[in-house]
């Protein structure tokens, strides 16, 4: 295979995290789009179903087929949750590498994973090979894998934000929160008068506190770093606007640590990282900064002179939590450099 | 005087609060505004500087005067800090009642005004004598009082959500938390680049972090419910709407309690309150149910076995957090109904 | 009937439409709400359905059945259209008044109707006996009535600010055109992707430019105005945002006219009326002036030495465009002031 | 000089179309930004006044200085009018290209020019030799200027669209209509009451019904396509959202033309134009998709058998209508592909 030429398909490419694969596959210079499934848009050329890749994309969208997307070298699945796993293991067995956008390969636990999806795992055995496809803390075994579980968006802006305090043992991992706050486009796009304009609107909610599916999954993750199991608040809510998260991070350290020292943490973390940004000390990124981009942007705050620590991250919730995190997964998968395709500028105002 | 005809003046008059102040009043069974002031708008019809206002309120606007505003029972402030301070004693002394919506009165220390505001009190021997305005933690004081400091907004939404906790000795009071998401109205109706649409507009961020002015007025009044001091960390931030405050609170029990036992405490502590009101356990209030309302709606969450306390509270910025607020205080003061004038559907969507 | 109370009941009434007319109903000092129906939310309280009305209204949703209300004075039908038609006739026959808010009988010609909304009609022989509710034009008749069909909302801003012109014979009739912007709320409340917030945020088009259900009902009342057949062009737009209409009306005078002649041309044509205001000269009305009333606001320019006229009309699609229209309807039809229920001031910002 | 680096200055770097141009600059292939100026941002670094532009330029802006930009090949002003005309003749000696997206040399005659921008033109004799920078207009000339006047965002999106009709001799120039709606960010950046999010939010109304300054602009272009003077109304809206224009133009067919023709009459005039697409007969162009590119989408309506003609035609405000125009002038200007740095997909939703 030469590398400069990926062929790639795509399942369940007619919604909003879909449409922004399709644009960041369109400008990548490694990638060739070859399949485009949408059951509902069978037989649609891409630019009825998204005005915006009109003159970009020339491809129809066609019934999802196991065998034809054995022709890619990698597929991404951008599927409600309960369609990847039913057609992933036909695929790697046909060599074709997976990254999966939905939550099917997110836990580990093929119990704990029914319990919050409300069906059993239909290939529990495949939950442990699948890597967690979070490139900050996970690259090198996402070079090596064949399926990547691409993370939910609140668990990408709320692990970038805490993994360099849980790493070091600073805090009490017994009182973590994630005061997150998405677009509507984290929602999709399924006809629902949840998300209607009239309804999200000059709005403003809470929603899931009491349990959220993307919960575990952090936790899960916040664990493997802490070596110890965490105890973890998250509450999403739902802004009115369409694109970006901002993660409101609360925590308590154990140690004394000036907020010189915090800041360094943070710099050393992700000095390296072509995509995170920790940006001065006590400054408030906002998601607009990001938009349109793979960029993550943390700020960290000591109010006082206490224990809390106060973290602030912010994604664009369809790319580095969702389309562009899964192109960066690609690339680590594919060998091309971690950031073709990904270096485009925000879109702002 | 008859109390079903209260004379009232509204200096600073020309921001988004005093809009709502006038708009209430001209709604009101017992008032009658006879001066508003605006230095700015000074000879200006009112509805030049309010369309909504055109053909509602037949006043223009003048520049303040004290003694011309001797004639009133009651005046309302709706100025920038600073600005109260230096007009209400000559008032008070003619028998006139103040309800100031701005920060001078709400502190009781004079140092810590000072720290926070950035000029010295012009009139610290009245910081005592002012009443905190929030009818439902101190009705009583705000029937005798003269002048009373009506709540920030934030203030507002944060210790209606947290006062039952408080009250009841159930939390751990050095480790809460408000996480407060408010509209662009609380910014004011200033020319200002960090208000403009182009800026606001789809994008979300927290600002104050490290610190903001209402961190303090919460945290007195928290204090006096706790009979101790209190450590709140409050990170407040700017939504991509005109109105409503949204405010998740975390909070840790000391004690056992069930679900069912919080819920019974938050609704026995409000179950005689106009404008509160408690949903069902695990309810997700949404700003826009109580929009144009004195309303504030408050919802708990016990969401797992630990002692973690999830309070969500929702107010409209501009009435409970601002004017309606103003005008309850107003009724309470003047002997008329504390509904009066108040009781107004949510417009929805 | 005691006209202080009047009982009524409401078909439909869980969409946009509906919340606000039962908003509306629950602020009328005459009417008494009975039966509110909806199929897809029989035995939920209203609460449930309309956040905003809990605590305010107390009453759950029933199935519609013609006998149950057969008790109301007056039935208000705010259901897609294909509904009334064929409930009406049975609720007559009770004496039994209505209002309806949906199309069924706004066009006079059963054919006409056919074409446009695509089913035959039930009742052709209610069309002419429908008497078309805009009070500014019929309020004689509306008194009158006991079937009356509430004028769309695009129809009510273009009629109200086009009537003087084609009343007075000034203008060319051949060369009408409306070009108007609807907030979204206009769409209804269905499961629809075509108004989710992710599609309508941040963006705006025409709709139905080469042909909208509204132009005909347009057409054949400016037809009745000007005692001949007219030629309009009218092109629907979809604004980001949730209520509001802003129609801007094109005509060409064929006769020398004055701005100031044009000007007390709409003054004298609207000075009577309680929910029309003609603005100065050459203003510019916005949506949020009139927000939450029954108001339209109309300004009138007249920006060369030619002969063109141009109109902006704005109303709140949702009150003079559907619910306070149709408030104002039963309040002609019932006996009660005009105004009664109605006079609630915009809220603003 | 090597066309693969052009030097490029622009002076007025700190508004929405300055960020614009910097962001698709730093995109660009063959250009080089070695000056940026903003007299209240001098000495700033561009990522803190942009924070979307943080670690993509690191540059500071500095004051404006004539003899600086004399190193560079092209210049942009991005301006308010009135500053270009004083600085372009130096350059121009100093043989700097210059592309000015103020309306400094928009209009040929001065005294119309002082008319609507009220002050005398300093640099009349530059009128005549600045070149209208509409590419699909005047794209031969614009290969040869030194001098190219960037259109306007209205007359962009308004000249486009009705430039087929107008070159034809089809329609009646005496009756053209361009309703036209504009996202806030046209205002540009300046504190403004008029253009806070308090005040534009859920929120739209007409502007400049009688009178604009885009409007004398719009009507000399047709002028010249016509060869004859047109009558032109032109009624710009303020919409509730950041970026996009919308223009309804309405124009009246002098003989006969069946909508199989009038859409081949568009197509064939933009065939070969690379960033003008026109959409299958009676299609409705979405702002958003063409947000964030050099797009402009076209689509014609005939609705009836009348002679009225209706066309849609939508931009991005700040690409099409001011930066990216911008660019693809100093792309005809330095002789590089007309497309360089203007390829990017819409960013959807």
């Amino acid at each position: 295979m030469n590398s400069s030429n990926i062929q790639v398909g795509v399942v369940g490419a007619a919604g909003y995290a879909g449409a922004e694969l399709l644009r960041l596959l369109c400008e990548h210079p490694n990638a060739q789009i070859t399949h485009i499934t949408s059951r509902a848009n069978a037989g649609k050329p891409v630019g009825d179903v998204f005005p915006s890749l009109l003159n970009v994309l020339d491809l129809a969208f066609s019934e999802p087929n196991v065998d034809a997307l054995k022709s890619c070298d990698l597929v991404f699945f951008s599927t409600p949750h309960g369609v990847a796993m039913n057609m992933v293991q036909a695929l790697l067995d046909a060599d074709v590498k997976i990254v999966d956008l939905s939550a099917d390969f997110r836990l580990t636990d093929a119990d704990e994973w029914a319990q919050w999806y409300g069906m059993e795992h239909a290939t529990p055995h495949l939950l442990e090979e699948a890597v967690y496809g979070l490139p900050e803390l996970y690259r090198e075994d996402i070079k090596k894998a064949c399926l990547v579980a691409n993370p939910g968006c609140y668990p990408t802006a709320t692990l970038l934000g805490m993994a360099p305090l849980i790493q070091s043992g600073l805090i009490d991992v017994s009182r973590i929160i994630s005061d997150a706050k998405s677009g509507v486009s984290g929602a999709g796009r399924g006809a629902n008068v949840a998300t209607l304009y009239g309804e999200v609107g000059e709005s403003f909610k809470a929603y899931g506190a009491s349990g959220h599916r993307h919960a575990p999954e952090i936790a899960e993750i916040m664990g493997r770093l802490a070596g110890e199991s965490v105890d973890l608040t998250f509450v999403p809510h739902l802004l009115p606007m369409v694109r970006g998260i901002e993660a409101t991070l609360y925590a308590e350290a154990l140690k004394e640590i000036t907020p010189e020292q915090l800041q360094q943490q943070y710099e050393d973390a992700y000095e390296d990282e072509p995509f995170v940004t920790v940006l001065p000390y006590a400054s408030h990124p906002a998601t607009d900064g990001v938009r349109g981009t793979n960029a993550c942007r943390i700020a960290v705050h000591k109010p006082n002179s206490g224990a809390r620590i106060i973290v602030l991250s912010v994604i664009d919730n369809l790319i580095k939590g969702a389309a562009g995190q899964a192109v960066q997964n690609m690339n680590l998968m594919m060998g091309v450099p971690e950031i073709a395709g990904l270096n485009s500028v925000a879109v702002w105002p």
